[in-house]
C-alpha cells in the first residue's frame, strides 16, 4: 500500500457521509402498526453498492432506473428505538455506513383523537397571518425572498407569528388550527402559498424549522386546542430536488411532461366518461410548476404514506387537510388514506373535494353507499361541505327569493344529508384561502352574523377563515392575492393592530366580539356538535332549524329577510313540546314559545330551550 | 200474505237491482295471478245485507263507518270464467242478487312487454290534439260544455281524433301514444286537463267510450305500437261521486279538508325534515279542486291497484305514466307499483318523479341503490329525466359559456347516470304539457334539430310532444292553456291542417320533415336502444358522444357554437379505432375518419361508423 492510498484510507469514513445526499425518512419510530419502513437512499450511484442491517431484516431493495437512488426496506417490527447502521456494501467490503435512527414513540400516539364536531377551525395563510420572526423573511438558499408590496410575493409571515397570536385565535372560540402549507417551496414566484413544494421534509426556512412546527403543536396542545396541517398528495413543485433528478420515469405523470388537467373531477365516477378525459384528470398536472405525482407508482405512493406518517408523528398532528383531493389517482389516493387511518384510527383526515353535487361529494366520504355503487370506498373520514359554501354565497344577497331561489337554498342543502355515511364528519364554511371572501360578498356586518350563525349551528365541523372576524374584505377577482391579505398588526410596523381591542375599530371590534361570543358559546354546546337536526322549510325568507338530542334542544332562526318577521310557533310544536321557555344565547334575552315571536330584519336568533 | 204484500213480491227482482248503485270493478278476470278480488258494492245502507256467493269463496267482508259501502273480497284462485252470483241477505233471506262477471283473460296478458328504450313516446293532449266526433264535444251528464274559445275550456278532442291521425303519428317515428287522462272528469272548470277525475272507471264521454279507448289500443297495436295510459294514483276530482259520499273519514287526507300540498318533495327522504313539512307535502292536496287519496287506508290502496290492473287488462295497455308519483304516500305508492309489477312483470311504469337533482330522481327507481339508503325501494321500473330538461331547456339560448355554463350541462347531466339502476329505462324529453314549450323557447328549427337529435340519440326512452313536429308554439307564461294549443288540423273547419305535407307550410314540413327522418332512423338503430354511452367533455361548445356496442357505433356531434367548429377527430381515437369511415344519417353523407371534421355552426351529425 503506498503512502496516497494510506492516506485515502484515513480519509474513508469523512468521504462515505458524502457518499448519501439525502436519507428519507430521515429517522423513524419503533413501535409503528405497519412495521414495514422503505428508506430511501439518494447519492450518487448510489445503487451500485448492496445495503446490510446487522441487527434488523433487510425484506426488500428496490432500485429504479436511476441508480442515484434506492430503496431499502426493514421490518421494524420487535426492533427497540435506537440506531441502526446501514452498511453499504461492494462484494463483502462495507464502503460506508450511514446510522440509523429508531425514535422511542410517544404511548398513545396510535390512539390520537383527530378533530371533530366538536372543534372550530380558524384557518389562515402563514405567509399573511403574522411576522414573527423578520429574521427569517428570506433565506440565501430559496430564490423568492420577502416583498411585501407584491400581493402575489412573500410577505414574511411565519410560525412564529402563529404562535405569537394564539390568544387571539383562543380568544375567537376556535380550537384547531389548520394552517395552508409549510414545508420548503422553492418556487421563483407565488411560493407564499406554498402548495408547490421542494422538500417535504422540511419546513420552509421562511417560516421558521421543523423545531419550531413542533412548537406550534405543543402551544397549541397546552391550550387544548388541535393542529391540522396542510398536505399535498397530488403534486409537487417543479423545484423539489427528486423532480429534478426523477428516480423513475413514471414517478410524475408524462405526457412526456407537462399537460394540465382538464378540472372536470366528474370523471372520476362518471360511468360514460372518456378514457381521454378521465387520464387528463387525474393524470394532467394542476399548473404548470407542479408536476403531477403518479401514485400508482407503489414507490410514490409508499413514501407519500410515510411522509404523512412521519409529520403525525413528529409535529404530534390533530389531523389532515389534503389539498386537490380528488385529483388524485382514486385507487391510490384510498390506500394513502387508508393506510393513515389504519395507523392512527381515531384520526381525522379531511379532503378538499370541490364539486357541487352531494352524490357525488359524498361519494369520498368514508364508507359512502355512493362510492359503493362503483365498489369505491375512499376511507377518507372528511369531506368539505362545498355545497353549503355554495348556497352561502349567493342566498344572503338574493334580491328576488323565489321558489327556489333565496334559503331555500341552504335549507335544501341539508335535505341530501342522506346521501353522506357522517354528517357531523362534514366540514362547513362560508369561506377559505380559494374562494371569495365573505364580507366582500357581504360588505353588512349583519349578513356575517347570520352566515356565522348558521356555520356555527349546522352539523359538521366549521370552519373559520382568518380576518373575517375583523371583517377583512378581498375581491377574488382581483386575484388570489387579494383574498390573501396580511392581517393588520401581524407586522410590526402596521398602522393599527387587529389583534388587540384596542388596535381594532369599533366596527372590527363589532365584528370580533359578534364572533368570538358565539363560538365560544358553541364550545361549551355539546347538542350543536352531535344532535340531529331538524329543518323546516323557510318561509318569508325565514329558516328555522333545531338541533336536538334526548334532553336538549337549540332553537336556530336565521332572518334573511329585510323585514321584520314574527313567525307562528305552533308551526313548531313538535321540536317545541316539553320546553316552557328559551334563552338567546347571544343576547341572554328569555323568551317565550306560547304563540309567536319577532324577528328583526336580518337578524337570527340562537335559542336555547329550557324545560 | 195480502195481494199488496203477494205484487211487492213479484216486483221484487226490479226493485233488487236498484240496491246497488255501483260495484267496482264492474268485472274482473279468471286466472290473474294475485287471485284476491276485492269488489267495492255502493249503494243506499248496502252494509246492513250480507253477502255470499255460492260458487266461491268470500274470504272476507268489509265495511266502513258510511253504511253505504261494503268491500267484498272473494279468492278467484281456480274459478272458471263466467258469472258468479253475489247474494245480498238479510238473515237467511236473500233479499238481492248481482251477478258478477269473471272474464276470460286473453292469454299472455300477463306477459305483456312494456314500452322500452327502443319505442319513441308521443305525448299528448286529447281535448287538443284532434275532434274526430263532433257529436260528444258536450255531454247531457257533465258540467263542463264545449267551448273552443276559452284557452282553458273543452276544445272537442277525442279518441276518435287519435285514432284517426295515428298515420301522422307513425309517420314521425313515434311507437308509442301516451294520452294525459281520459277518465270521466266533472269538474266544473278546466276538465281538459282531465287530472280531477269524477269516475276512474269511465271514459268521459266527451273522449268517447270505453269501447273506443279499447279501440284506439286495437289500432295501435295493429301498428305495432304501444298505449300507455296517464295514471292519477295521488287524488280524484272534489266531483268523483265517492268524494261526495266518502267510504270512509280517511278515505282522503283531511286537515280537515283542504290544505295544500308544499310541493316540497325533498321532504320525501330528507332525514332532517320536521313531520309537519313531510305530512304537510304528502297529505297536502295538490289544488283545492282535488283530494289527495290517503292510500294507507288499504281499502283506498287495493282500490287503485285494482283499476289500474282493471285499465290493462281491458285495455290491453303497454305502460303508465303515473302523474305526481312522488306526491304519494312512499311507502303506499310502492306497495301499488310492486302489486302491478307483480302481476305484470315485464310492463313498465314511469313516474313523473319532478325533481332537480339525480340523486333524488334516482332515489324513486326500482331497486336504487340511493333509496336502499334508507331501504327505500318504490319498484317503478321508470323515473323521468327532468334534470336533462332543465338543461336543455337553458343550454341552447346560453349567450356566455363558461366553466359551469352551455353545453357541459347537457355533459353533466350523464356524469351521474352511474346513480341510476337503469338509465335505460330513463324517460328523455325537451318538454311536456307542464313546461314551456320548447319551440317558444328556441324560436329557430337549428336549435329544435340540436334538441332532438339529443332527444332521440342519448339513453333512454324519448318522448316527444304533440304539436312540436310541426313547429307549435306556446308560452307557458301565459297559462297552461298556451302550451296545450288545438292541433291545427285536428277541426273540420280549421284554416289549414297540419296533418298532411300540403296544409303544412313549408317550414311546418321542414320541422316535420326532419323529425320523421330523425325518430324514423332511430327506430332500426339498435345501437341507440341499448348501447353503451361514450362522452366527451364539450370543447368549444361542441358536445360529443358515441353510442356503441361490441360491433356497432354511432358518433353524435352536437355543435351549439353559433360558428362553425373544426374538431380533431384524435381526441376520440378510442371510440373511432376499428372504424373506416362513418355515414351521417341524416343527410347520408359519408365522412372520413382521419384527421378533421367540420361541422357548421348550431348543426348537429349523427354518424355511423362503418368498418
Amino acid at each position: 500500500m503506498n503512502r496516497i492510498l494510506q492516506l485515502f484510507m484515513l480519509l474513508l469514513p469523512l468521504a462515505i457521509s458524502a457518499q448519501i445526499d439525502k436519507i428519507e425518512p430521515p429517522f423513524w419510530w419503533s413501535g409503528m402498526n405497519h412495521s414495514k419502513l422503505q428508506i430511501m437512499v439518494y447519492g450518487d450511484e448510489i445503487a451500485r453498492y448492496t445495503p446490510e442491517v446487522k441487527n434488523a431484516v433487510i425484506t426488500g431493495i428496490t432500485k429504479t432506473e436511476n441508480p442515484n437512488y434506492v430503496f431499502i426496506t426493514v421490518d421494524t417490527e420487535g426492533l427497540d428505538p435506537g440506531t441502526y447502521n446501514i452498511d453499504f456494501k461492494k462484494g463483502k467490503r462495507t464502503v460506508f455506513t450511514h446510522a440509523y435512527e429508531l425514535k422511542k414513540r410517544t404511548p398513545g400516539s396510535n390512539i390520537r383523537k383527530g378533530f371533530d364536531a366538536s372543534d372550530v377551525i380558524y384557518l389562515l395563510m402563514p405567509d399573511r397571518f403574522a411576522n414573527g420572526n423578520p429574521a427569517n423573511d428570506s433565506h440565501p438558499e430559496l430564490t423568492e425572498k420577502v416583498n411585501r408590496n407584491f400581493e402575489g410575493g412573500r410577505h414574511g409571515g411565519d410560525i412564529q407569528g402563529i404562535i405569537d397570536h394564539l390568544d387571539h385565535i383562543e380568544a375567537l372560540g376556535a380550537t384547531a388550527v389548520w394552517s395552508t402549507p409549510l414545508c420548503e417551496d422553492n418556487d421563483k414566484k407565488y411560493s407564499y402559498h406554498t402548495y408547490a413544494q421542494s422538500d417535504v421534509y422540511r419546513i420552509d426556512p421562511r417560516y421558521g424549522t421543523n423545531k419550531d412546527y413542533q412548537r406550534l403543536s405543543e402551544e397549541l396542545h397546552k391550550r387544548d386546542m388541535k393542529l391540522l396541517m396542510d398536505y399535498v398528495t397530488n403534486h409537487w413543485g417543479l423545484e423539489h430536488w427528486m423532480i429534478k433528478d426523477l428516480p423513475a420515469y413514471d414517478w410524475i405523470h408524462q405526457f412526456p411532461g407537462y399537460a394540465q388537467t382538464n378540472y372536470r373531477m366528474t370523471t372520476q365516477m362518471d360511468p360514460n366518461a372518456s378514457g381521454r378525459d378521465r387520464r387528463y384528470c387525474m393524470d394532467g398536472w394542476f399548473v404548470q410548476s407542479m408536476p403531477d405525482l403518479n401514485q400508482q407508482n407503489p414507490l410514490v405512493l409508499n413514501y407519500l404514506i410515510q411522509n404523512a406518517v412521519w409529520w403525525i408523528e413528529f409535529a404530534d398532528l390533530d389531523g389532515f387537510r389534503v389539498d386537490t383531493y380528488s385529483y388524485n389517482d382514486k385507487e391510490a389516493i384510498a390506500l394513502w388514506t387508508k393506510a393513515i387511518m389504519d395507523e392512527y384510527p381515531h384520526f381525522n383526515i379531511v379532503g378538499e373535494v370541490w364539486m357541487h353535487d352531494q352524490a357525488q361529494m359524498a361519494y369520498w366520504q368514508k364508507d359512502s353507499k355512493i362510492g359503493a355503487i362503483q365498489n369505491y370506498n375512499s376511507y377518507l373520514p372528511s369531506v368539505m361541505d362545498f355545497t353549503l359554501h355554495d348556497a352561502v354565497t349567493v342566498v344572503f344577497k338574493e334580491k328576488n327569493p323565489t321558489w327556489d331561489k333565496g334559503m331555500i337554498q341552504v335549507y335544501e342543502n341539508f335535505v341530501n344529508d342522506f346521501l353522506y355515511p357522517d354528517v357531523n364528519k362534514l366540514l362547513v364554511f362560508a369561506e377559505n384561502h380559494d374562494t371569495a371572501r365573505i364580507n366582500e360578498l357581504y360588505p353588512d356586518l349583519k349578513d356575517y352574523k347570520l352566515i356565522m350563525t348558521l356555520i356555527a349551528t349546522v352539523r359538521g365541523m366549521p370552519q373559520i377563515y382568518y380576518g373575517s372576524e375583523i371583517g377583512m374584505k378581498g375581491n377574488k377577482s382581483k386575484g388570489d392575492g387579494d383574498i390573501r391579505r396580511d392581517f393588520p398588526g401581524g407586522w410590526a410596523n402596521d398602522e393599527n393592530n387587529a389583534f388587540t381591542a384596542s388596535g381594532r375599530t369599533d366596527l372590527q371590534n363589532e365584528y370580533f366580539d359578534f364572533t368570538s361570543k358565539l363560538f365560544n358559546w358553541r364550545k361549551g354546546a355539546e347538542v350543536i356538535h352531535s344532535g340531529e337536526t331538524t329543518q323546516y322549510i323557510p318561509e318569508n325568507e325565514v329558516y328555522v332549524f333545531f338541533r336536538h338530542d334526548k334532553d336538549r334542544a337549540v332553537m336556530v332562526i336565521v332572518n334573511n329577510n329585510p323585514a321584520a318577521q314574527t313567525i307562528k310557533l305552533d308551526r313548531f310544536a313538535e321540536n317545541l313540546g316539553g320546553f316552557s321557555k328559551g334563552e338567546e344565547v347571544l343576547s341572554g334575552r328569555e323568551t317565550g314559545l306560547d304563540s309567536t315571536l319577532g324577528v328583526p330584519a336580518k337578524t337570527s336568533y340562537i335559542i336555547e330551550l329550557k324545560k
